[in-house]
């Protein structure tokens, strides 16, 4: 008898329910009248309305009147209230924590950036997490209990069913840690958790190229890249796909070459952000140099190179060079089409991205059209922002329906 | 009116015949009694029946007692006359030309293999093709002309659509040729062409390793991969992906990487055949060394290492080293899980790829499982075989659908 309780008015009235709230959820603005939830369902009027009603009662709907309607009674449109709750994406890196809080239509409403000291321990970093959490959720207006879901991306290898961080050279103390399970026994919610590539891939197929094919690379301090493939993400046999960062093109072909689970690959060792920095500190002037070591930010080097330093054009052509390398390796095997470049380098400017992409001409059989991603260092947060939203909505719909 | 002919009985009854065409192909021996046909079709026994006469009659089906019946009247079992047709499988390599010819349920009947000289230009080239086909086909007992479907593997890049070979750096004077144009006059039956990597991989989930989800390394003369995922092989925006070959392993980093669309690839110039047998030449003893040259194979070479022969062991290393530092960079992007390997270097034996495997291991986030492949250097004349088939296949249905 369940099953026929089970698929009884009481049940598919829930159901209609969900699917008015994901119609609601896609329209644009967030609103919609009855009769576009009507034609975006194929439900009738009166059960269009029992699903809002229904929406209304639990808070995630509420109603406003269609300004746009001029003639006769002003109908009535229904708002999905994003407001109703919270997620955060975070964007745990060797360098930094990025923590983004965003309402449940993905806005984003407030963010908190910290550096991580080099040589932090687990416990340390669970600390610099906590705190950044509670200062973006403060910002925002919430406290980090009332969270929906939470999002983080990680270098390393991550087991996705199982929620873990398995292997994380870049980030001492973290893999293998209980950091993840003391988060969720202190948010009492769903916390997911990715390859910080992977979500980079994930926020720009939200946000930024929307192509069914490409190659994204992540270009910061660690380089990785996250493989789209009709629409889909690539993930690999053991979800390790993509490791351009481990690729060797500097030891020399007959001499063995260093094993590899041991921080920072041989690539990012070579055209990283540190490597870059490293590079410009080393050949540029005296104020140049200055300002690098200072900030240990790149700006200036791309910026004295637009202006024509000479020698910081120099470093940008090197980098330019070395990367095309290692691109040319993975596109030669993939043949993507399409490859946009992000993460915090992407920041550098056309110049380098132009020396680029001349460097590869000379280095494939075919050609690829290289763009750079408009989310820039932001992708990872956003993507475990959608992570934790597409968590979010599917605690939301088993309440619907339970 | 016509849609409603292209439904009427005697369309349908020729649908039913394909459908039991396809059925018998399927089963074991290409027979089936009526009763296994009913099953695996759904058609009842007089529409398997009529079928049935209706490919008896174009000569494609006939009938044999069946001997494992021992009670009452023996049954009747139909078989696929495999004999009746006949397809070629051309594999077009830099060194050599192999032909083989097989029925229509894929039977090798015959091949032929023949060198072809360096530096020949196209017109010869055509010739020594029609001759290697003509002397495959005559020890098959048929002629060219009575040919279903031929199927041609080259390497490079290939318009499947339209049937051309686009670019082909490592065989002078055969992209953009009307050879293929030629070929096609001359049997007036379909020619199909694809990359030999990509038949490589159409021939190991046919005869050889059945995964849904490996990278497939084709290693001889030249170096190319198939990648496989979810059971379809992946090809990439321009059908070039896997181009191992090209990857650029030895020109120091900070120096100009020479342009790639000039004959052989980097990496093949480095652990291709013909960089191993030089390898060999240069550092092995005398004997060894006559051997290697006079048969410009590599037989002795891998023999004599498995004999203890210490030069040669020397060769195996540094191969075996080489190769695992490129297959790393493409493992590493890819994560397969599974890595098969074919072509001509595939029958070294052993010692080379236990080596090979030693040196992935230290190279590697994850572990992969490498495998040599069982057909050894037949792989892409074998999947071309099999495109041949699909070919003749298609002509087979769409003559009883017409």
């Amino acid at each position: 008898m369940t099953g026929f309780a089970a698929t009884g008015p009481h049940v598919l009235r829930r159901m209609n329910a969900a699917a008015v709230l994901g119609a609601l959820r896609e329209a644009p603005g967030g609103t919609g009248r009855v009769a576009d939830l009507m034609g975006a369902t194929g439900l009738s009027r009166p059960a269009v309305t029992r699903a809002l009603n229904l929406l209304a009662e639990a808070a995630i709907v509420d109603f406003t009147e269609d300004t746009a309607a001029r003639v006769g009674r002003p109908a009535v449109r229904a708002r999905f209230r994003a407001e109703r709750g919270h997620v955060a994406g975070i964007d745990v890196g060797p360098h930094k924590v990025l923590v983004m809080l965003a309402d449940l239509a993905g806005t984003v409403r407030a963010q908190r950036r910290v550096s991580v000291p080099r040589g932090l321990d687990g416990g340390s970093l669970a600390d610099l997490l906590r705190t950044a959490l509670i200062e973006a959720a403060g910002a925002a207006g919430v406290v980090p209990e009332e969270l929906w879901a939470v999002g983080v991306g990680t270098p390393g290898v991550v087991d996705r069913e199982r929620g873990e961080v398995v292997l994380a050279p870049s980030i001492p103390g973290w893999a293998g840690t209980s950091l993840l399970a003391e988060l969720r026994a202190w948010l009492g919610c769903p916390v997911h958790i990715d390859n910080d590539v992977n979500l980079a891939v994930v926020a720009e197929r939200w946000r930024g190229e929307t192509s069914e094919n490409l190659l994204f690379v992540q270009w910061g301090e660690r380089i990785g890249s996250g493989i789209v493939i009709d629409g889909k993400p690539y993930r690999g046999a053991h979800s390790a796909s993509g490791e351009l960062g481990f690729l060797d093109l500097v030891t020399p072909i007959d001499a063995e070459a260093p094993h590899v689970a041991d921080g920072l690959g041989s690539f990012e060792r070579l055209v990283g952000a540190g490597a870059i920095l490293r590079l410009a500190v080393e050949r540029c002037g005296e104020e140049l140099r200055r300002a690098l070591t200072a900030g240990g930010d790149l700006a200036p080097l791309f910026a004295a190179a637009e202006a024509g330093d000479a020698a910081a054009s120099g470093v940008v052509e090197t980098i330019a060079a070395r990367f095309a390398r290692g691109l040319a390796a993975q596109l030669l095997v993939l043949d993507p089409g399409l490859v946009v470049v992000g993460g915090g380098v992407s920041r550098a400017g056309e110049p380098l991205f132009e020396a680029v992409r001349g460097h590869l001409r000379r280095m494939l059989l075919v050609p690829v059209e290289l763009r750079v991603s408009a989310l820039r260092e932001e992708g990872v947060a956003l993507g475990a922002v959608r992570m934790a939203l597409d968590g979010a909505e599917r605690r939301l719909s088993a309440s619907l329906l339970s």
